[in-house]
């Protein structure tokens, strides 16, 4: 159980057919293999050794691909950096993981520049692009020289480092071993949604686990990877016309527009197999609409977290009709993937009956080895040898699960998470705020967005603009609050004195069908 | 990574669909875990702790099934008894494995009766039928009380011990754990030959590790399983048509019957998807009348070992063709699977260039912990972390391997292993042989039977009917050889003084087209 491992059977198995398709440039399995050995030559040089953490900052590409590859060939762990990141965010992703290399394509460089003097332990970059290669820089394509041998770690040995919201306000380093991701392949594979064979299309962002799926799950099943920078519909429609594409991944918010789309039913999508969705709920018009324009795609919701590497359940194509006894099945989370175990647990981590609310809990190969130098946190997370999700729902007797909360107090604004501690912690910042509370509120087209109700200090003055700048001095741009309400009285506090924020939700919510899925 | 995970997934998820068919037993999902629960509390009070192995012998039934969950359950170890064995053999497995239990049916108290005084550790008898308990055995039934909890073994902890037949003409118990089987049927379910809602007849006997592929990878995926006592072309047929099987395993003596019986095609098996078959080449005037007969079921070759859990390869539907460029390849055993790596290797361990005879090398999650008690026999077979096969082979350019000797000596007769110096030990031990060959030669039926060519000492005389009956009473009657030739010279020897089997061989395979597969 190694990562590499579908990489060398499939030069073996399907060495002359295609494994990568970025653009124009198309790769067979033999070609992007031996590239991987070099590049993977090029790391050990630059005195990656075994465990050595190796970033990446870069829109979606075949390089990433090899990336993804040529660091555990060299013995090295991979540390997928959000594209969103503001940069006191990219720094500490970049200093608490001891990342020695960064990666780096020509939509980051000045990013990166920003960082200069904040970095670490960061000792060589690696320009990806194709241009001139700025000073200071490894060119990508000068790395690769002689190959190497594949350092063959596998099993518990740690394979990537994904960071994580973090409800203290920092983020955190999920720990995947090479058993977790390809497990986890496995078990997406024997639920029939991929194939020998598939043409996959990655136009979520590769720095984000939902797509790391697809990055080894098609690999080890013997697919092709299709690439676009990222997702634009357009640029997505046209992508799974031209290369004929079978299979993709996408969140809600982009199969919203995707399937709005004016020229939708303009383009050939007649190869299209599967669409697997996730990361939040898909909204009922939308699957309706999805159903309507390309009726015979077979859609599949999947749940997970980062650290289930990451899937939990899965809710495959006989739930998505809107006739006959499963109608309405969509809204549900789906049931345990085949090798999973979830259950849903109390206060005390007993299981409680069908339909009562409790946390969702995970167990299973999947399950991350735990935070990266927070064993605590980890210790407390995995509990039991339950990998505790913080994700409130129930179950019903026929084991398909419903997301009823976030225990986490976590907003998803387009399918990327938000956790309201993080933003808070940007707002008590400034001088002027003595008390705020983020919650989500319903958004037309983000599903929700992160919106902020603050009391400010006796006698202070600061207006909704000036706050929302300083949270972008501070934070990502997805996670600054999008409003703010001030509030003259204090916030009102449970019992045990935490702010009640299902009364702070209340009037934005009480008129909406919150239907999550 | 455990063996009951599938089985708790159904509960929670198929909980009233079928679980396991028998003649017209049929049981729930949640029935047959709760059965399983029980009969793991009965074996718990037998005194079972965790890592104790606990055996049986007997025909494939539900009952067959149960066992093999409640055991781990319990935290023991299976130890199923190959049905053709002789007395001493079935005592050496028991005595070897250290066997605390043994599980009978109907069909072998006699067999059982006759170990009297031999067993050195079973302590318990179970009786598996439903007729009169006999004196000093425990009934099944009686065995199902309170349930206990799982006791959850799983990953590296041993399973079951698998026998199989020892060139040192003794069998030898193969470690396997937890996670080579549940990784073994991943690899199966990645192939998209298994599939949930699969129902699987249990035709090949359930004793041998192709049919617990099926016992554990269709449980795994979510599938029902249906038992007949054994394979009988009549009764394989009905159970096909009346339950609407989708899924089935044999050998090819088997598939030669079915396809060659002369009802097959007023049996109504609209419902068979898919065909495995493994164990032993298939000769092609099979597959030709197999694509005849059944056009629309999808043919499968499996070629592994009990030491892969058993999967190494796998040659599906598309290269069982009788036209196009795919024409003739299903001669090959196919391709390494999802999560196997196959390699051929030459003398010294180094893997050999395209078309190059070596020795076929696995390795994977699903490969065996070892050889029970041999510590030196499994460094030997598992050195450089390769499982050394023993078959000698070569793989073309796109990674079909082809079989072409096999280098451990040993006879495939009607889908059983027979290591010829098995054989030969018994007909030395009879006064009158000096010396002995034992070889296979072409057999219409059983593809090979077991032939032997003898020398006696100066003076002395036995007839064939003798030394044949001579060697049944120390081992299985398939293991007998069907013929002797008895030679008045030496034996020819290789230069280091090795019987030189492919001489003897020759006379009876020169005219024949042995394709083996």
């Amino acid at each position: 159980m190694y990562l590499t491992q579908g990489l060398k059977r499939n030069v073996q198995i399907h060495g002359d057919e295609l494994a990568t398709q970025d653009g124009d440039r198309a790769r067979t399995w033999r070609e992007s293999a031996n590239r991987i050995a070099q590049l993977a030559g090029g790391l050990r040089r630059l005195g990656v050794v075994d465990g050595d953490r190796v970033a990446v900052l870069s829109l979606n590409s075949d390089r990433y691909f090899e990336y993804f590859f040529a660091v555990p060939w060299a013995g090295g762990v991979f540390v997928p950096i959000n594209i969103r990141l503001a940069p006191p965010e990219i720094t500490y992703w970049l200093n608490d993981s001891g990342s020695k290399i960064l990666f780096v394509d020509d939509n980051f460089l000045e990013a990166v520049k920003a960082l200069d003097g904040n970095l670490e332990t960061v000792q060589d970059f690696v320009y990806m692009g194709d241009g001139a290669t700025p000073e200071g820089m490894h060119a990508y394509e000068d790395l690769l020289q002689e190959p190497v041998p594949d350092a063959e770690r596998g099993y518990e040995d740690l394979a990537g480092l994904f960071y994580t919201g973090g409800t203290t306000g920092r983020s955190k380093g999920v720990m995947l071993s090479h058993r977790n991701l390809v497990s986890n392949s496995y078990h997406i594979h024997a639920s029939g949604s991929y194939r020998p064979g598939m043409r996959y299309l990655h136009a979520a962002p590769m720095f984000h686990i939902a797509d790391g799926l697809a990055v080894f799950g098609v690999t080890i099943i013997g697919g092709s990877h299709i690439f676009i920078p990222g997702f634009t519909p357009e640029g997505c429609l046209a992508a799974l016309e031209k290369h004929q594409v079978t299979d993709t991944l996408l969140v809600p918010t982009m199969m919203n527009m995707l399937v709005n789309h004016p020229d939708v039913e303009k383009h050939d999508l007649s190869h299209l197999i599967s669409v697997i969705y996730g990361a939040s709920p898909m909204p009922e018009s939308v699957i309706r609409r999805a159903l309507d324009v390309i009726p015979d795609v077979k859609f599949t919701h999947a749940y997970g977290q980062t650290e289930c590497a990451p899937l939990s359940t899965l809710n495959g194509p006989d739930s998505h009709v809107l006739d006959g006894p499963n109608a309405g099945l969509f809204k549900s989370a789906g049931r345990a993937a085949v090798g999973v175990d979830v259950r849903i647990f109390d206060e005390d981590d007993n299981e409680v009956a069908p339909g009562v609310v409790g946390e969702i809990c995970v167990r299973g190969p999947n399950v991350m080895l735990g935070y990266w130098n927070l064993p605590e946190l980890t210790e407390e997370t995995l509990r039991g040898g339950w990998m505790h999700s913080g994700d409130g729902g129930y179950m019903n007797e026929n084991g398909y699960v419903y997301i009823v909360d976030r225990m986490k107090d976590m907003i998803i604004t387009g399918g990327e998470n938000v956790y309201s501690a993080e933003v808070e912690n940007a707002l008590y910042q400034h001088d002027c705020v003595v008390e705020a509370a983020v919650i989500g509120v319903p958004d037309e087209k983000w599903g929700e967005h992160v919106h902020a109700i603050v009391r400010l200090y006796d006698g202070e003055a600061v207006d909704e603009a000036t706050l929302i700048a300083h949270c972008h001095t501070l934070i990502a741009g997805f996670k600054c609050p999008r409003g703010v309400t001030f509030l003259d009285e204090p916030l009102p506090l449970s019992g045990a004195g935490k702010i009640l924020k299902t009364t702070l939700r209340q009037p934005y919510w009480e008129n909406q069908n919150k239907s999550v899925s």
